[in-house]
């Protein structure tokens, strides 16, 4: 039997575990699910026979390494800054790697080593990093080999509730970490190109300036900028493109309603409040509006961000019942973004048969034979259940997928690699379709930011 | 003859050295004027034969060691971070010292030591801190003294421009650091209590809540919060006070049109612009608006910031000359505030003639025998010329007064400290004075933000 060991057993790894013990005995594997939380990795097991649960602590060095030398490929589903020393392990016992996570400067430089070796480090292989990287190289991939030269490449991705399961007017529920929703966009400016010009986006402004998105069937999306679009330049190879842009895909409205937030100071990370623990939601919305002897809360925050008495901007704060007076915060010497994050989790969060929402868009403008022209691209994909969700799906299937491919010798190019080759791309998002994770394309005239190709600015 | 140590030599300090020379006879004094460039030494001593120029490294420990063993008073004008080696070696050689510059949490370390060996370390005895603190505890002193109950303070300075030179649609010029002056705000909330309540505005809109006040004969300024306002509960001794606030003041709209630029991202100083060396103004501008095929960069302009067609914010931003194709920016990777500065100082530098003006403006609210009461207290300062500036003597006298203050026994306490108790504040601020810098103060009723103590919010 083939042993795969799975280090970190979040919820998110259901998909990822039941993938692989249902090929547990076609394919002849043994999945060994290491956690602190013994107990969990026993229950996504399941009492199945050829999954076994360790209580693994990634930072005892001899457990690691134990557990690591009897694999025969390691899957680390721990947060980012935790895989570094699984993946020292795994060059020192010669074993390949599979993580969903962005490659860090640390994974990055084994990549010398991991050559060496002739081992696999894949990496980046969820959703977002992901599915989108291996959409996007297939259909770039594509214009190039018929000769067409890439002039513009846009990207978003969105998790999203269910259209089922859209319940309040924010259109919006929790589907994902909620800490990183409300911190989105933070600690450093969102910097893109468009037709030639750099262009740059203050935090404080980024809710502003969406574009919107149309994806069949499933109605209108908006989209905000990401920080690190101009990276991709040189993860795809398209240095020279004109226009790249990478986003976050919301429900329209989402951005402007979130913008009032932003505004008042709410979703600041960086220091604590006064008195946090016994603060009420309206005290907490209090402190962020001017001081008056008469005025009311509600009045002082409508005048603060100019919302007029029949803006629907209103009726989305009435939901979130943030004048309440009686709920507090409860957290002591919490930031105001927590503060905010907690007041959200109420009602935001997703009920037990409320389904979520993967949307995906990608957008490549073309030249080709002299005539410009546009591709695009679009996946929806809405969850089973609470645990299939849409983002477990997205993350784990491509996961599980790619650790079989190694183990099969199928993707075998040695390196710290991510998912832009077609010797990886094109077995892997073949097979996702067959989970429903299906891309749409379009193709129309070139609808860039400047389809005439005058003298913009 | 006693031996005074200046170390550094910046333009600011010639009224300080000129203020110490004039005594030099009269009180037996002799200067040595300490820099790493010497001429710039010589130039301030003036061929006094009261003087010497020193070529001075304060990172060299056996010149700055020798320099300091010398004098019986040292003078550091270095910037802040530049002073804690030198303050170690007065402690070796039982040197008192005197800086202008807010205590550091490793000059407050030395403490101890400092008071062990009867030394007097004065600090933040400038304008802003310094004449703020001075003139602000002598009322507050009196007020207690009478069994009053302060219940709000508020404090504004501001270094501007003299009415006579004010030439421009923004009433400002630079009259000390411009860095400062761009980045002014940043790093984190501005934080301060109001009647009670804690109040926060974020960075982003700082330069929308402001206050306006009014100075006789001047007219109306207006103020912005500053970050640290909270911190003068201690120092002041205001641990139950109701409204503690203090701000830097502008003439009024100045703020407004400010925010532009904080709106834009102009003002962002912690990433690099692409292409900044031959980046023109116009383009600099362009990279913080949408991109557009047709519409000029001046509508783009118009409608992101929402500025009507007679909006004297217009104006504010075409005397600025920022929509100038041919200038340039003209600095390898500039950030955002780089390039804003280098625009700025352009137009806002002062000429050979004009002069500049510091207005201080503090409120202070108490209670006394049941009765709720007010007194404002303002202060302004013309400057002379282009050494005698009003920020050079405000700032420069006072450290001069202390030095000598110290070295004649008037100021004893030991310890690292700040001029906020009566041994110190009385006698410098009596002299200062005679240099014109006279506190107005006005009674009245209590104007605070609930005079009649309804419960607001």
């Amino acid at each position: 039997m083939r042993q795969i060991l799975v280090i970190g057993a979040g919820k998110s790894t259901s998909v990822l575990i039941n993938y692989l013990l249902e090929k547990s005995y076609s394919e002849d594997l043994f999945l060994t699910i290491g956690d602190l939380d013994v107990h969990q990795a026993e229950k996504l097991c399941n009492g199945h026979s050829r999954c076994k649960a360790l209580k693994l602590d990634v930072f005892n060095k001899e457990s690691r390494e134990q557990a690591i030398q009897k694999a025969d490929i390691v899957i680390s589903m721990l947060p980012a800054r935790f895989h570094i020393e699984a993946a020292k392990d795994c060059i020192k016992f010669k074993k390949s790697l599979v993580t969903a996570s962005y490659v860090s400067k640390e994974m990055k430089a084994l990549d010398k080593e991991v050559k060496e070796n002739g081992l696999v480090f894949m990496n980046e292989i969820g959703v977002d990093p992901g599915i989108d990287h291996m959409s996007a190289m297939q259909v770039i991939d594509r214009i190039r080999a018929k000769g067409g030269k890439m002039l513009l490449f846009e990207s978003f991705t969105g998790g999203l509730v269910a259209p089922q399961s859209d319940t309040n007017l924010w259109n919006y529920k929790f589907t994902w970490n909620p800490r990183n929703v409300v911190v989105a966009g933070q600690g450093g400016v969102a910097e893109f190109i468009q037709e030639g010009k750099y262009k740059y986006i203050p935090y404080h402004r980024l809710f502003r300036r969406t574009e919107f998105l149309h994806v069949e069937g499933y109605g209108k999306f908006e989209g905000y900028a990401n920080r690190n679009s101009l990276d991709y330049r040189s993860i795809y190879g398209l240095e020279d493109i004109l226009t790249l842009y990478r986003g976050t895909i919301r429900r329209v409205g989402f951005s402007r309603a979130w913008n009032m937030f932003v505004q008042l100071g709410m979703t600041d990370d960086t220091y604590q409040l006064q008195n946090t623990k016994n603060m009420s939601y309206r005290q907490f919305v209090n402190s962020f509006l001017p001081y008056s002897p008469t005025d009311s809360i509600e009045l002082k925050l409508r005048h603060n961000l100019k919302i007029d008495q029949d803006d629907i901007m209103w009726d989305k704060l009435v939901e979130l019942d943030i004048f309440n007076d009686e709920k507090t915060i409860g957290i002591e010497n919490a930031t105001p973004a927590e503060a905010l994050q907690k007041i959200l989790m109420e009602k935001w969060t997703l009920d037990e048969d409320d389904k979520d929402m993967i949307v995906m868009y990608h957008k490549f403008g073309y030249e080709l034979d002299g005539e410009r022209k546009q591709i695009d691209s679009s996946m929806v994909l809405i969850g089973e259940n609470q645990t299939s969700t849409a983002m477990a799906k997205t993350v784990g299937l491509p996961v599980a997928i790619a650790t079989l491919a190694i183990l099969n010798k199928k993707i075998t190019t040695p390196g710290v690699q991510i998912p832009i080759t077609k010797e990886v791309y094109e077995p892997i998002l073949k097979e996702l379709e067959t989970f429903g994770i299906v891309f749409k394309e379009k193709e129309t005239e070139y609808l860039g930011y400047n389809p005439f190709g005058e003298v913009g600015n």
